[in-house]
């Protein structure tokens, strides 16, 4: 394990963890992330899986920042306050979705400083007394969405997709307000929706007068062999962000919508504190403009670890699983064991993983398991070992 | 006037407005800002002073920026999830104010995407009932601090400084909420709080349990020919940026506090979207380290800024002010004209400024007009004969 280790401690992925805080040399991020652990008292190395991002590009995005430098005058020239997004920025989104066939303007684009931004500020706008959300879902939008006074209604989601007679119970419960979907290789279930599913929710969200919010992170990591083109739901409003197509750092991501709710939006009180840095926004525009061949690669690889994953954790009695479409994350459905209970043995041995219960406004879920694929291939050896492990522990 | 115009516009104070939008070319940030002036259908240009912005140093921020892509390596290396904030320039952050005498921890350092989204987290944290204001106050504080269920109370700032009586009315009335103060060069006023009122405002917090939440924004702004050191508030929550100090456009503040706090804070749903950029955060860092110099020249050039409006406006009956000890604007009250009707006379002749209700949590304040320094010497006197004009019309 040594080796796999060494790799995986050059690529962040693992920090040796210390009994005391004040001898860890780490960035803080890093370093505080794993602080919870060390209250453990364990020793040894770990890995966290706890959230699900893939391997950045990081000379792409610093060679990105050096274009941007280079060419950072004129916007240096403003004021540097707060806005709905720099125009170049805005025009390469629009540009983005007007190329995929949804005619989009700059003006109905609003840069913030990531999707969960964007889910804020659009919560924060509409107020909802009730907000439907898939079970499961990103835990984050379950934070953001669970503000006072708003009560979540739930539309379980498996790896087969969308329950219609769930969709529209759902839906009339949360008339008048706002839904939550994630229809693009939802987070955690990879799962995708299909064309039919998408025009009933349109459907739904038009008669409930529901408004729709559609979180598309996850769009780009469509791993299909043979994909057709990934349809768009109607009537939504629609967040994007670089997070998982690019890099989780740049904190950009934005709102699709109206130009007179871009508008409306950009007047919020809480628009100015979710905005975007301009230089990140600078760079964005950069990494945009040349975007299809780091998915093309990304896309690759996230697909070779998808299926190594798969076919080391195969055909086992112990769990459940469908290899998913796109996404991150494979997402096992346990025989025998409570998920929280396998998430603590892993834990011991060095793997962090997310239980169910996590991603469900509900406290269900307890036999679930969300497992990303996004470390090396050997180090993919490792995680599947450690939970074999932690499932035999449950079989004794 | 035209060639104080080309310089303007050089270092983008000034744009050239057009009847159409898509004929503009400039960046969306100072594009849009200056929009909702072109609805009058007027032409010309504008000096855009509703803000107080210093003149950055751009090559040095590009420098710094720089630097960090130089040794981004290890932060690139972490996945980039938001975090308290990276543990470079949170150990920065905590050294510079140990220096000045207020010893901390980098725990006690919680970095925000800037003083506005520091300020947000803070009040969603606390939720109070009612928040105590200075009147006037920084307009962007009153639209977050007036959230939904808070009521404001006020406690009148003049260049004078606080009323010891309405501090003790606004405290009692505050009672176990929470009070916003600007002590060090307050905006807009320029005043700076005595030792004694600190000490008073101190003990009026305890007593009445007030959470006090101080923000330094303008704390380096310190224009005074010989300064004392400026005491710190005790028993504060602090507010930090760099937004005056370096650039706005960096977006980078954050919180001062115990680290449990810190601790509470982090967990807030609002953390994450509030967070700044790894890499700005790197540049900050690497901005912090050497500060002083730029400090240095930035108050040479900003009371040279001061003394030379002031010169220009001074000894007239039309107007009072007080020659401000820091910050960036002087504070005018008007003796015959409302401020209103000043802003949009000047607005006609191509001068955009705030007029005082908008600092006013109770839309007082209608003979009082913020008129920033933060121009070239130059176009201050075109500044100060637009201000000329715009009085005499009112006494025509």
């Amino acid at each position: 394990m040594t080796a796999a280790l060494d790799r995986l401690r050059d690529a962040g992925w693992v920090r040796t963890r210390h009994g005391s805080a004040s001898t860890v040399q780490l960035p803080a991020a890093a370093a505080e992330r794993i602080a919870p652990l060390s209250a453990t008292g364990e020793a040894g190395p770990l890995i966290d899986l706890r959230r699900a991002v893939p391997a950045a590009p990081q000379e792409l995005y610093l060679e990105a920042t050096r274009r941007a430098v280079d060419r950072a005058g004129p916007l240096l020239a403003e004021d540097g306050e707060p806005g709905p997004g720099i125009a170049e920025l805005r025009a390469a989104i629009a540009a983005r979705y007007s190329h995929e066939g949804t005619a989009t303007r700059p003006e109905q684009i609003l840069v913030t400083s990531g999707a969960r931004a964007a889910l804020t500020l659009l919560a924060a706008h509409f107020r909802p007394r009730v907000a439907l959300v898939e079970i499961p879902t990103f835990f984050d939008a379950l934070r953001v969405l669970r503000a006072p006074g708003t009560r979540l209604v739930g539309c379980q989601v498996t790896t087969d997709g969308w329950d219609p007679d769930q969709l529209r119970d759902a839906f009339t419960a949360a008339r008048g307000n706002l839904a939550y979907l994630v229809p693009d290789f939802h987070n955690p279930t990879g799962a995708l929706m299909s064309a039919h599913t998408r025009r009933t929710v349109s459907l739904l969200a038009a008669e409930h007068q529901v408004t729709l919010v559609v979180d598309e992170t996850m769009r780009d990591l469509d791993l299909r062999d043979q994909p057709d083109p990934v349809p768009r739901m109607r009537g939504a409003l629609l967040i994007g962000s670089t997070s998982k197509s690019i890099r989780g750092g740049l904190r950009i991501g934005w709102i699709r919508a109206s130009a007179s709710l871009i508008r409306e939006l950009q007047d919020h009180p809480l628009a100015g504190p979710l905005s975007a840095s301009p230089m990140q926004q600078l760079v964005a525009a950069e990494l945009l403009g040349d975007l299809e061949p780091v998915l093309g690669r990304r896309r690759q690889e996230l697909r070779r670890q998808r299926d190594h994953l798969s076919g080391l954790i195969a055909e086992d009695g112990r769990w459940h699983f469908t290899r998913p479409p796109g996404g991150l994350a494979l997402w096992l459905r346990l025989t025998t064991d409570l998920a929280d209970t396998v998430v603590e043995r892993a834990r011991r041995n060095g793997v962090a993983l997310a239980a169910g219960p996590r991603f469900a406004a509900d406290a269900t879920l307890a036999h679930h398991l969300r497992v990303p694929y996004t470390p090396p291939l050997d180090v993919l050896d490792e995680i599947a070992a450690v939970l074999d492990d932690a499932c035999r522990d449950g079989a004794r």
